[in-house]
């Protein structure tokens, strides 16, 4: 499947199933180094590491993810949501928006 | 007082750099499940899959990664922070527990 | 274009400086009863209630106050984040709308 | 009703329904200011004041209530939850209060 033209502000370039994340090779860095985090967790239990230095790991996973969620959220927004907007079927990808937003902000 | 590995009240068993965590299987499966967790949304940035699909999933993870927070938490507390009131510590113990409930309290 | 001050979809109707709240009354009315039930654990300690009953209180305001924000967030988006995506001006509204998000999402 | 000798170390001076709060009076401050604050917002709205505004000042209100709800939990955990744990009824004050710490961390 061929990628989008590169642009920066689009990833929605075909249909909602098919999108090509702006800052892929990044989060996909970014993913990867998450999975080594939880991994490295998975370690200090097993090595009987104590619960605050867990704890304090656990923090830094949960900060790491969710700047990849605000980084995919932004690209978003200014993909798939300016591109309905544009289009006049702003009301639908609005409210989709807001339902994660409520999600992440709890 | 002899604390035993099979005890579920007392994860810090001899120093606080030494703790078997009491649900230490659970807790292995948990975070082996986070991980995979993790490798999935990899998996969908790298298909191009739907930002809001990865989103809810990167929220799912960050619900699981706070229950099993929660959870060391937990032990932590009937463990260590309940041994160190015991004997006599238990200021440092409160002061160090406060400080990473800060840091999931946000 | 003028817009009325009726529009459940745009808030911005001037300058950003001065925006009707399309949801202007049912939001008074929820400040002013956050309003009250932050007065409310006032009375609380100065009665000596107990801890938890507080907490369980101030959860239930912070509660509260989130489901305010994300009812300006969404009205924002709807209207001041979609007026300037349709006049070009998306990439600086999208920004201060990302930046905010933050502060919740944390 | 008598308050206690001004331990800062026990709230619980007698049940768990009548706590004086050792830092009752900066408590009372900071309830103060918070409602004040969210008054404030009540007359941003009314005055149509720019949501972004309006937002940055609701975060700003949450932050003081989760530092308000951390030092009760403070308090808490040094005076009712040590002096459960020390009489041997640790179990129940702990499940208390990590149910608690649930609501804050989400």
């Amino acid at each position: 499947m061929p990628a989008t033209k590169s642009s920066t502000k689009a990833p929605c370039h075909t249909t909602p199933k098919n999108v090509v994340q702006p800052h892929k090779t990044s989060l996909l860095k970014r993913i990867n180094r998450i999975e080594g985090q939880v991994r490295g967790i998975g370690k200090m239990v097993e090595g009987d590491r104590y619960c605050m230095d867990i704890l304090t790991q656990i923090s830094a996973i949960r900060s790491a993810l969710d700047a990849t969620a605000i980084q995919i959220l932004e690209d978003h927004t200014r993909g798939c949501v300016s591109g309905a907007i544009q289009s006049g079927k702003g009301d639908a990808a609005i409210a989709e928006l807001i339902s994660v937003v409520k999600k992440f902000a709890r």
